[in-house]
């Protein structure tokens, strides 16, 4: 495949739309997951992200990118009310609804009800969760760090509790999100599943890696 | 698909593996990159990756996270040598090869030489980038964030350049890197390739989008 080079004069001068576009794409595929949020008045909240990331096992941290001045702010907002809120999966069946989250609806509607999806609630946090995701998980707000440099804020939370289905569960702890359905995006609508090539074995400089299958 | 519930105290309580294994797992699929990194003394490097998250277009930025204690520790001293490094989509023909460069090599071993992978160097940066790749990029180092949380390092990048295959560019800037047979990672050490359902339309609250394909 030839490749085109871009240097940074060539990225700044791309239009806007464009430049996003393109630089979303180089980031690889994404997690693509909906986070549910509920205000002090009980205005519930559902927005996509595709920034969603580890940042460790124990405890059990992940982080999130959000830019304040786009349709994630009611998502901020509610964390920052509760420190609360749960993290959402999606399949094939449900991905149009979960990219139509991204919408700038009023602060008064919530995306449950625009895009037919159906708030569950548990007993342990307030926020709300997808019913139709087949894996999620509860999260609270551990720390929010601004990021000088772009405007953008990364909020880290714990996992406080998941929900997995348990045929995907294998013996060391590796989850089967492929057999969960769980969809994966590129760019910034680009929506795909997954072919699992294979596991690997634990690299050890030696030997070359073993497939898993 | 019935789910399994598990609270803190089960996470808490898994083998410290099992944990990492299942908690990797919920963040979705990943960005499956390789990083490559030379010192002052000329000694490439090479390391797997699936924490790299985009954090803003404009200026171009990525994140990555480092766990000092870890393989990663290399990349991370030779980013902080230096202040650059590469990042480098990787395909099905040499994804094991790129998933072994997360064994633990000596400081003067180099993962390209162990790996069989070629080194690439181009004007602009030091660093090198990987031959193999169909889609890479050079990065300037522009800020480390030590987070307290977890000892954990967020690094964040300006992407000072790339290389990207011309046939993959579309008209509004999406490049499509299932064309480029960019591959994706789950878990710890699983590995898939990607099939397009769609992409969609830009979200407007009074309409479902439209299948783009």
């Amino acid at each position: 495949m030839p490749l085109k080079h871009f240097n940074s004069g060539d990225i700044a001068s791309m239009e806007q739309r464009y430049r996003a576009s393109f630089i979303n794409s180089l980031g690889g595929f994404k997690s693509a997951v909906m986070v549910g949020t509920i205000n002090s008045t009980a205005n519930t909240n559902l927005t996509i992200f595709n920034s969603l990331f580890h940042i460790g096992a124990n405890p059990p941290l992940c982080g999130l990118i959000f830019r304040p001045d786009t349709v994630f702010r009611h998502t901020l907002e509610n964390i920052m009310e509760t420190g609360e809120y749960t993290i959402n999966h999606f399949n094939q069946t449900i991905y149009q609804q979960a990219h139509q989250t991204s919408a700038r609806y009023e602060r008064s509607v919530s995306e449950f009800e625009a895009t037919g999806l159906s708030p569950e609630f548990h007993d342990l946090l307030k926020a709300p969760y997808v019913q139709q995701s087949h894996l999620k998980f509860g999260m609270r707000m551990e720390e929010r760090i601004d990021l000088k440099i772009n405007g953008t804020i990364l909020m880290i939370g714990r996992i406080a509790e998941t929900f997995v289905p348990e045929e995907c569960i294998g013996q060391d702890g590796f989850v089967d999100i492929e057999k969960a359905g769980t969809v994966t995006v590129s760019g910034l609508d680009s929506y795909h599943t997954t072919r699992k090539l294979s596991r690997l074995s634990y690299a050890k400089p030696d030997r070359p890696p073993e497939l898993l299958k």
